[in-house]
């Protein structure tokens, strides 16, 4: 396939790397290139720049959003920092129309407001908008209407949604939600390509309401297995 | 143990006839007990009137909340709606002072206001308050403080949190999370005795945001699985 990842963090690169590692020719869409290109240093999070990355992925390409989500035959993933999500993907919603996008992001707030003052101690965890009355994920679906939103990948690290057997050989889950049946089956289709067994169907895009307010039980339960950051672990639905 | 259950509905039944099933004397507290024991017609929820409850487990007493929480040697479980629940519980604080207070309420939004419509239809979930920057546990535990407060067994049907071996064989997880490291051990062992053989400490009672917001996600796994009310099913932490 050629599939487009919309991001160059920590998460989009898990994916581009698995897909590049599946035999997949891979679009990467980035607001400016020449600046991702010209950055030399790690950023706050310690990520390494990008250019470092390609040189270890040759094949890979690098584009604006827009020609990175042209150049994809059907399946679109979005990595974009939840908070700038909506607006991102809206500028490019003729290039990303009848296309599949998974939408991983939590729209955590990083932004001092009254309401939410920054920073917040990540033991207390980000705050969420929106959260509980809306969805990111349904927010880009009626920014997009045109596209199929599936909402999946984000119960869990990029980095094991990528690699799940890494964790319990595989034996947890993994979940998707959206309204159009395809899509879905779509992203199971990648998500058993990367390895993974058990993906559970949660139904309609209003369950991405769970999933995203779920990043609190995650992070929570990171903590409590003494995961600071980057937790190694998954969650199993056993019936 | 002489322990209270404050609650008469279904969540708090599973654990009266699960606590006197294990030999203790149990204290249930509800707002009124004449009223409670007057109703003579299942509620809207279908739950058969309580004196009928009260008749198949003899040795349960009931009282007005307060001298139910007066009677524990120890150990209150608050199955007390959770929009209520502050109001009700700071009103018998000194009967629960020095005591640990097992907290299992969703503080889901039944009333009608503009902000928040109702009915909600069940699949897209009743809305929370608190929520995200708060939690009902965290709440509790500022009304009382001379109260022990541990937030648990909110991830769970009641049903399952007593019976866990009836999914799975119990092989899941159930979490606690408290101030008090001696309180979440009360309420460890309580769960141990329940059948529990996985019971994993967040931490500090802001962990309770996590517990309390994993509630959409619980429903929509039970919507995942195809079962719509009084999901039967687990979730296991992999690691």
């Amino acid at each position: 396939m050629k599939v487009a990842v919309l991001g160059t963090g920590g998460g989009a690169r898990a994916h581009i790397a698995k897909l590049r590692e599946l035999g997949h020719e891979v679009h990467v869409g980035t607001r400016d290139p020449k600046a991702t290109l010209a950055r030399t240093e790690p950023d706050m999070m310690g990520t390494p720049p990008f250019k470092d990355f390609l040189a270890r992925h040759p094949g890979v390409q690098l584009h604006p959003f827009g020609a990175a989500a042209a150049a994809s035959d059907g399946l679109v993933i979005s990595g974009i920092d939840g908070h700038n999500a909506v607006a991102a993907l809206s500028a490019i919603a003729d290039e990303l129309a009848g296309k599949t996008l998974i939408d991983y992001a939590v729209p955590f707030i990083y932004q001092h407001t009254p309401e939410h003052p920054w920073p917040t101690p990540w033991g207390i965890m980000p705050m969420l908008d929106p959260c509980d009355s809306d969805s990111l994920g349904e927010q880009i679906q009626r920014a997009l209407p045109r596209t199929k939103v599936v909402k999946s990948f984000v119960t869990q690290e990029q980095t094991t949604v990528v690699d799940p057997t890494s964790v319990a050989d595989g034996d947890h889950t993994m979940f998707v939600a959206g309204e159009d049946p395809d899509a879905k089956q779509q992203a199971t289709d990648l998500l058993k390509s990367y390895g993974w067994s058990d993906v559970l169907d949660l139904g309609p895009l209003v369950a991405a309401r769970g999933m995203e307010m779920y990043a609190h039980m995650h992070s929570a339960i990171g903590f409590g297995l003494g995961q600071r950051f980057g937790g190694h672990f998954g969650i199993k639905v056993v019936r």
